[in-house]
């Protein structure tokens, strides 16, 4: 096994689901007022219409359309008041021609009548009520199941519910709501140069960033961490940590130690634990590499091995593990944000690169301005609104960096060219 | 009073402001784990230099860059194996001339060497190490404080907190973190025809959809929800539960009542209890006409009458409310989506009109597909992924359309054409 042989991204998540395959987590109900941002483990139909009645949706006078176009070529339309409609309750008359009633925005509006005029365009007096305009056919009035027609569908399953949704599922008389339950995970953070937040590191040593990274981004993806712990770069340690994981556990993420060097104990505990290779070693992403992606069988776990670096593990969370909550939920992709980029871009030799970058808006149009930093700087992704993706294939560079080409075997550089329309996914 | 005399968004939010003043939120500590999402109260600078040390990228050997470009022209370059560095611990050693030491990846670089030669591009054995590439000065090395200098401002008040921005302040050493409180808000929905989620709507009744929605939208911006009821339109009820509500309320909600009919019951229950007129009593704005602003001196509470429909109720609590959490404490305006606009699309005249828009991507471009569907309508926002603004001096229509013309004294709807460049302000 090499981290030579690495995967595309697709090739990695195509061999990552081939395996675990693409069973839907467990169904919870919630109170409604606990679905906003969860995702909708059924499709729901409409229980009825709504409106269930014609309903006026402007505060004014009931009318027959007819009878207000005259209005045009006189002094106006005057209208009998035939009566007034109480909210909530269903009108005790019809409407005959010639005649209006009050309506209040909400309430039924009387048979006989198709039109609403608004109260400010008319004046009331001694039981007659004159027009001020006239109004066309329908408006005003909110049709019975307009809004939503018995049975139609309303929210699919794999809908990420949001204010509005909840809306929709309240008029549909919802108090409670099917949705996926989140994903049980464990974070492991290894690395014996690492301390945790609150200590103060020694020369060589440098604070844990990513349990806390990984747990807050996890915790927005579809994920919820049960246990979470830093440990020293020791195989028995580690894998004691991922045993004691498993059974708890839908995912358990080991960052750190999943690289080349003579640290790289994920990839042997993980093949301890499960008796098999890794169904993925190794990502052609930049950054994010030296991912592995394993599967123990026997608890229906899955093991992933992220990098140590902080921007690469939650890059590789977000490549992985976020897209894998989508698509077992049938979640669509977040919609990215078309930007036009700032300056030429370079990616990487072979790679897929993800690169940061700031976003603005001139006008109606959005500029990525590309961030730069090394791999593993947080302060590269604090300092952008997300990433663009430049593919090993893009327009080759015109100007050849050097020092660039040596170190890569004489192969130029990917490049994106400024000006380039580019989508921004968003941090 | 009256309608007539609405403001446009920006008035109202000017003499809103103007009147309540922009003060911040009080400001609470909470865990980092629970930080993310939250808006940072205080300026954040670096603690430290991070990393605190030259820090190898790569797992390889740490080297002189001078000594591998030799490889060029020869077979390459072996160079004699110094030592390894512990991963953690300060190295013992430093670098001379053709020396060479492993390095993994976090680990510190000792004296002496500029860069890195990663393991995949070396062989080693009997003590020396052959080089298969030559390597630029600072290759695979992240220099001390590259990713923060200390006292270097990290973060800003008024920063919506992302994984990453937890993963800064955990690098930090932040254990805890100040974020702003959220304001307390209590929602009153009123309207005779209303009955609750739960029960079962009779001929002319519909349920309750704002305290729902509203509830999870205000959670979504900043508001925690403190008290909420569904209340009959009666002033006296309306006026107790407004009044129950001040002490314990940043912000009072009454949905529905506020427009121009006999049930114009919230501006006069808000003047009875203010002893004053409303700040703001309608914004030419479609949906959300009927908006009241109000304040009560005595408690400090904010008064907000809203449209009953759930659409318009939704829309000006994002225009006013949410726009108001962002203004005080000091967060930017989210990032809106640039699209272009499918179709024609029709404002309303004299009146800036939110457009429902449902977003596409074709190719790295976003298109904006119109929405249709009435004010009120909850499943139009369902079906959509945003709302576009269009202004009331938009391009006038080139087709003149007769019904709504009649309705709107001949003044001819703004438009925006199809293939324009739009902003899509996310659901």
């Amino acid at each position: 096994m090499s981290l030579q042989k690495t995967d595309t991204i697709e090739n990695a998540r195509e061999k990552f689901i081939g395996r675990v395959g693409t069973a839907a987590p467990e169904i919870e109900r919630v109170p409604l007022d606990a679905a906003s941002g969860r995702v909708l483990a059924k499709d729901v139909y409409a229980e009825g219409d709504s409106p269930s009645f014609e309903r006026a949706i402007v505060d004014g006078y009931a009318v027959r359309a007819a009878d207000t176009v005259k209005s045009a070529g006189s002094d106006g339309v005057s209208l009998t008041l035939r009566g007034s409609v109480r909210i909530g309750k269903a009108p005790e008359f019809a409407l005959a021609s010639g005649e209006c009633a009050y309506v209040p925005t909400g309430a039924m509006i009387p048979d006989g009548a198709d039109a609403m005029v608004m109260v400010e365009d008319t004046s009331a007096a001694e039981g007659r009520v004159a027009l001020r305009v006239a109004v066309a056919v329908d408006f005003g009035i909110a049709h019975r199941a307009e809004d939503m027609k018995k049975g139609q569908l309303l929210l699919s399953r794999g809908t990420l519910l949001r204010p509005c949704d909840i809306g929709a599922l309240a008029a549909n008389g919802q108090a409670e709501v099917f949705v996926f339950a989140p994903l049980r995970l464990s974070i492991i953070s290894t690395g014996d140069e690492l301390v945790g937040v609150r200590d103060t590191p020694t020369r060589a040593e440098v604070r844990d960033i990513n349990t806390s990274a990984l747990s807050a981004l996890a915790g927005e993806n579809g994920y919820r961490v049960v246990s979470a712990c830093v440990l020293r770069d020791e195989a028995s340690v580690i894998q004691n940590a991922v045993l004691a994981a498993l059974e708890k556990s839908d995912v358990v993420i080991v960052s750190g130690g999943s690289s080349m060097g003579e640290h790289d104990l994920t990839a042997r505990v993980f093949k301890e634990i499960t008796g098999e290779e890794a169904i993925v070693h190794g990502i052609a992403v930049k950054p994010g590499k030296p991912t592995i992606i394993s599967h123990c069988k026997k608890t229906h776990t899955i093991l992933i091995g992220l990098p140590g670096h902080p921007v690469s593990a939650l890059m590789t969370f977000t490549l992985i593990l976020s897209w894998y909550y989508r698509r077992v939920t049938g979640q669509q992709e977040a919609l990215p944000t078309p930007a036009r980029l700032s300056r030429d871009t370079q990616g990487t030799p072979g790679r897929t690169t993800l690169h940061a970058v700031a976003l603005s808006i001139e006008g109606n149009r959005a500029i990525a301005e590309p961030v730069s930093g090394k791999s593993g700087m947080i302060t590269t992704m604090t300092r952008a609104d997300g990433f663009i993706i430049i593919p090993p294939q893009a327009v080759p560079a015109f100007a050849f960096d050097e020092q660039k080409a040596i170190r890569s075997h004489d192969i130029p550089p990917p490049q994106l060219l400024e000006g380039t329309d580019v989508l921004v996914y968003r941090y």
